[in-house]
């Protein structure tokens, strides 16, 4: 089952059950909203599968065509947003090109973060930020939305828990970030609002691609136009989702409706290196502060700018056959001037 | 006008309009939840504020007895929990107490840590813990619950903003804490479920203890049922409310409901130095990592143990009149067992 979320003008949206293909949806009989749906799953999820099996069987009563552009995120806003940083080899580029050192216990023990979820960005809208030195950086990862999860679950009983699987970018400032966790309260300017990808789809829709609690397929990144990543989401991601989840419930519940991110995908060259950049025949990367660490690595300092005014990231995953799976997120950065 | 939300079996609860002296209430007519009323809050505002005027006049027509026990926190889940620390008092004993330095710029930039609001706690809930080697500790606060606010907001428009005011308990989890700001990406386990006062008020109601972007009452806390802390909430706050939110929302705006905290309320004692407990004639404290700090320094060792299953913590606020502002928050600490 693939569920969106149509920007109607209200806060929530409206829920849209959508064709495998993405061609069409129809408008969700049981619920208006996602996060209604994910309050009451159990009752409601039935309903939505069965217009979804009647969407992909052709039955076209009540549908329209499935327009990606005009859709908010799943959740437009949510409860929880907890962002781990399970591709732990992008932690230790990122810390590398912070000049900090990155602890042993990195490799066994998960780092998260807490996100802000009141204000979350459709996956075509603007990023906007009042300046380019800000640092303006995508990072493109995988997400989960669970259900209702109780403290201190073990990762068996939290796999169970996950509900939706969804493409996130994690909008990073990267300028921001050395002075905030300087202060070492953690993110909060350097993290703002992040967009998911148009659609979520059960974890059955990824079929065999969904094992071992993570997504097996290529994380495909363009930045303004041109290949920069493919990184698989399945191979060096350290912590699974259930181990994710079970990590942030350590010391209380979670909501249902709540989301936990990967954190950005990275994936070791096959030498164990650092990845090489797609020109080069390498899988590339999901954020620009790594291609950058590389450069510093291999040419002595960055050569790519953070995003400036006007350039653009497209995040997207396909199945098989080549075709979509959640739809792309696909964001401009703007210049923001605050309302005098 | 004053506001709560009772526990009715439903994820937010109902909304209830409080009488001025918390002994009644009714049922919101025009919308069933806070968040709700938060949403819409020009449209909705003037009906809450009629039946809290009808209720305040006497009129008793489908009034109940008002009962802080059976309430959840007035929002029970929210969109957006930032919290600051603008006591930064607070802030030095605390660094003091783990050994760690506080930068100077503490006095002139907000710090603010991005809590997580899946799973707020009731004011009289329990707070569950697996173990009390997690240090586990109270922070009396106050917060704000503003409505959108755009981003870079002005502090003089920021304070155009806030639409309730309430008291806070932000559990802290203190033998979590350095090992977690140790990995760099702040709180998450350390900051486990918050709890709210049962009652969220209209920053007119707080009349002229309400200025200057500050609440100039004193936090009354008890520990046990001792008197514990009675810091005056207006003083020695470093950043306003409107600062905070200003900072809150540098690089995003922040969605109607957003609570925005103030950090644990802490006065310096009347010569300048660290305050003194209550037994001795001072202001007492609003957290035991206060009291433990300075005990540390008078006596070379903490005195105080962080709570323990079956300690008791109640903090509330009173008016000129020694009344009830917010109702109490009362919670005990229980051992949680997780499920096998």
């Amino acid at each position: 089952m693939k569920l969106a979320t149509l920007k109607d003008g209200t806060r929530d949206g409206r829920l849209l059950v959508v064709s495998r293909d993405l061609s069409h949806a129809v408008g969700a009989r049981a619920v208006t909203t996602l996060q209604a749906a994910l309050d009451d799953w159990a009752a409601v999820e039935p309903e939505l599968q069965a217009q979804s099996d009647a969407l992909n069987g052709g039955h076209d009563e009540g549908r329209i065509s499935f327009d990606a552009t005009a859709c908010a995120s799943p959740l437009p806003r949510a409860y929880q947003w907890a962002d781990g940083s399970a591709y732990v080899n992008h932690v230790e580029l990122v810390r590398k090109a912070r000049g900090a050192e990155m602890p042993e216990s990195f490799w066994t023990e998960p780092l998260m973060y807490q996100g802000g979820s009141d204000t979350f960005l459709g996956p075509y809208d603007d990023i906007l930020a009042g300046d380019e030195a800000w640092g303006i950086d995508f990072e493109a990862e995988i997400a989960v939305i669970v259900d209702d999860t109780p403290m201190g679950v073990s990762p068996e009983k939290a796999s169970e828990r996950i509900r939706l699987v969804t493409l996130v970018n994690d909008v990073s400032l990267r300028g921001l970030i050395p002075a905030e966790l300087g202060k070492g309260f953690g993110f909060f300017q350097s993290k703002p609002s992040s967009a998911f990808s148009p659609v979520a789809v059960t974890p059955d829709e990824l079929d065999t691609a969904w094992f071992g609690g993570r997504l097996h397929r290529l994380l495909i990144v363009q930045f303004n136009d041109q290949p920069f990543g493919k990184a698989d989401a399945g191979v060096d991601m350290t912590f699974s989702f259930p181990e994710l989840i079970a990590h942030a419930a350590k010391s209380r519940p979670l909501g249902a409706g709540a989301i936990i991110g990967s954190g950005t995908v990275s994936n070791k060259d096959t030498s164990g290196g650092p990845g090489k950049p797609i020109t080069d025949g390498g899988l590339g990367y999901s954020c620009l502060a790594e291609i950058r660490m590389v450069e510093t690595i291999l040419k002595g300092a960055p050569a790519t700018s953070f995003m400036k005014f006007g350039d653009r990231v497209r995040i997207e995953m396909l199945n098989e056959h080549g075709a979509s799976i959640f739809g792309a997120i696909e964001q401009t950065v703007r210049r923001y001037d605050p309302m005098p």
